[in-house]
């Protein structure tokens, strides 16, 4: 999906959301557990279909596939086939915080962009450019590198500066440079609305993908004041709090109406 | 698996070899590939059985399973499952670096020491101590920190300082101070030995997963003599020189010759 035609659908939708799944055999309703074949495809599914009209991103969390071993990636793999398949519009990441040298990036990279038809994923930029480029390489996919996350652990080495950057700051200016650096978008954690000025500075033109909005107490309105560029290039990510918004039988509507306050926020911001 | 179990392992097999299995269709032995049902598995099961007695340590990198999907995924728990059943004094790593916000890496914990049974697993530290704690709460389970990497890449972030530290050397130091600090081990790669001294003084006591001797340049007598502690301390990894020493019928006969060669050059080193 190119930058332009996310941009058409945040216009159409009036939505900046990301749907995030990371569905939880402990917190899906109890009937569903007991009665599904596939529980974490079936739970996802019934999220995506029902809520799909109010977002225009979805991020699926790969470890709460992978955590169940063959039998939860069968389900990742199903579950994104039929997301993209279904709603070819919604653009898809996945989350799976993936990097390592050049020629083992380049088997992750055909693990989600050809074994899965993701759209984007999340990497850790530690091991720097030659981990990151095997993923730029695909027209129309994008990598999305760790830039600043909203999780306590941000601060001891993402905050350590070298006197001049910060290191998530030293990400941000260093990937750009890299080739294809039009397919990278940042993870940028809510929590730290004061740094999104800073950081939309150093990345005029990126999407940066935002979570840490509602449960995790950052403020979307501060995001968007902070964050928003001309193609608003902003994607927020919600996940527990539109999830497990209900947990009986009425789960999908609560989810609903969960994702349709947020939709509604951002359809005020986008004036 | 303890520290202890390991350095006696060390001392029986008069060796530290890690063998790194990075199956590749392009490069396994074609009749193995036109005949096999699971050439992934097979390919990496004939290896093992027949390097078993030369290594103390199996990593397997995981992108090489994940890249083929569900498929891939299957062969890998196969794998790992045959590996830890039938050679249990083998230490075994999954080469997966992986590494999330708390309640994800609890997945990630889950998916390589509860589905899956390997005793430890490579960790991307950029996200910090919650990212990392979830792996550390497994008795005898490690997270292998990548500390300094052996790629390219590595002197965009790791080599950079904040005046006092690189950051591989914060990431060392910091999370020495974590809770079960004691099962951390560290990636430092061989092509950079003569950064081993000032390791080995960061973390005297720890493990040290060393990538890159061989085809990556680096020298296994400069290992040894900046890497060894009192435990030896080091696990040195060879893949592609072992894996694909061979490419026909003989081909378990050559990675044979290939870790041998390692191996008595480990037994002279450790006296």
């Amino acid at each position: 999906m190119t930058h332009q035609k996310l941009f058409e659908q945040i216009q159409l939708k009036k939505s900046f959301l990301c749907l995030g799944l990371d569905p939880d055999l402990d917190k899906i309703p109890q009937h569903l557990v007991d009665t599904s074949q596939d529980p974490l495809f079936d739970f996802c599914k019934a999220i995506v279909d029902n809520v799909q009209h109010l977002c225009v991103a979805v991020k699926i969390n790969t470890a709460f596939f992978e955590a169940y071993g063959v039998a939860g990636f069968a389900s990742l793999e199903k579950l994104i086939t039929y997301i993209s398949s279904h709603y070819p519009d919604l653009f898809t990441i996945a989350d799976a915080k993936r990097g390592d040298i050049g020629n083992t990036s380049l088997r992750y990279a055909k693990a989600f962009f050809e074994a899965m038809p993701f759209d984007s994923i999340t990497i850790a930029p530690y091991m720097g450019k030659d981990s990151v480029e095997p993923f730029l390489t695909y027209e129309d996919k994008y990598a999305i590198l760790l830039a600043l996350t909203s999780n306590e652990g941000a601060s001891d080495f993402q905050l350590k500066s070298n006197g001049e950057w910060e290191l998530y700051k030293q990400v941000l200016t260093t990937s750009q440079l890299w080739e294809n650096a039009s397919r990278l978008m940042y993870v940028v954690g809510a929590t730290k609305a004061e740094h999104l000025k800073e950081i939309r500075k150093l990345v005029p033109n990126s999407f940066l993908l935002v979570p840490g909005v509602g449960a995790q107490g950052g403020s979307l309105e501060a995001v968007f004041a902070n964050g928003a560029n001309k193609q608003v290039g902003l994607l927020v990510n919600s996940s527990r709090g539109i999830l497990y918004a209900g947990n009986d039988e009425n789960y999908t509507d609560a989810a609903v109406a969960a994702a349709a306050e947020l939709q509604q926020q951002m359809a005020k911001l986008l004036g």
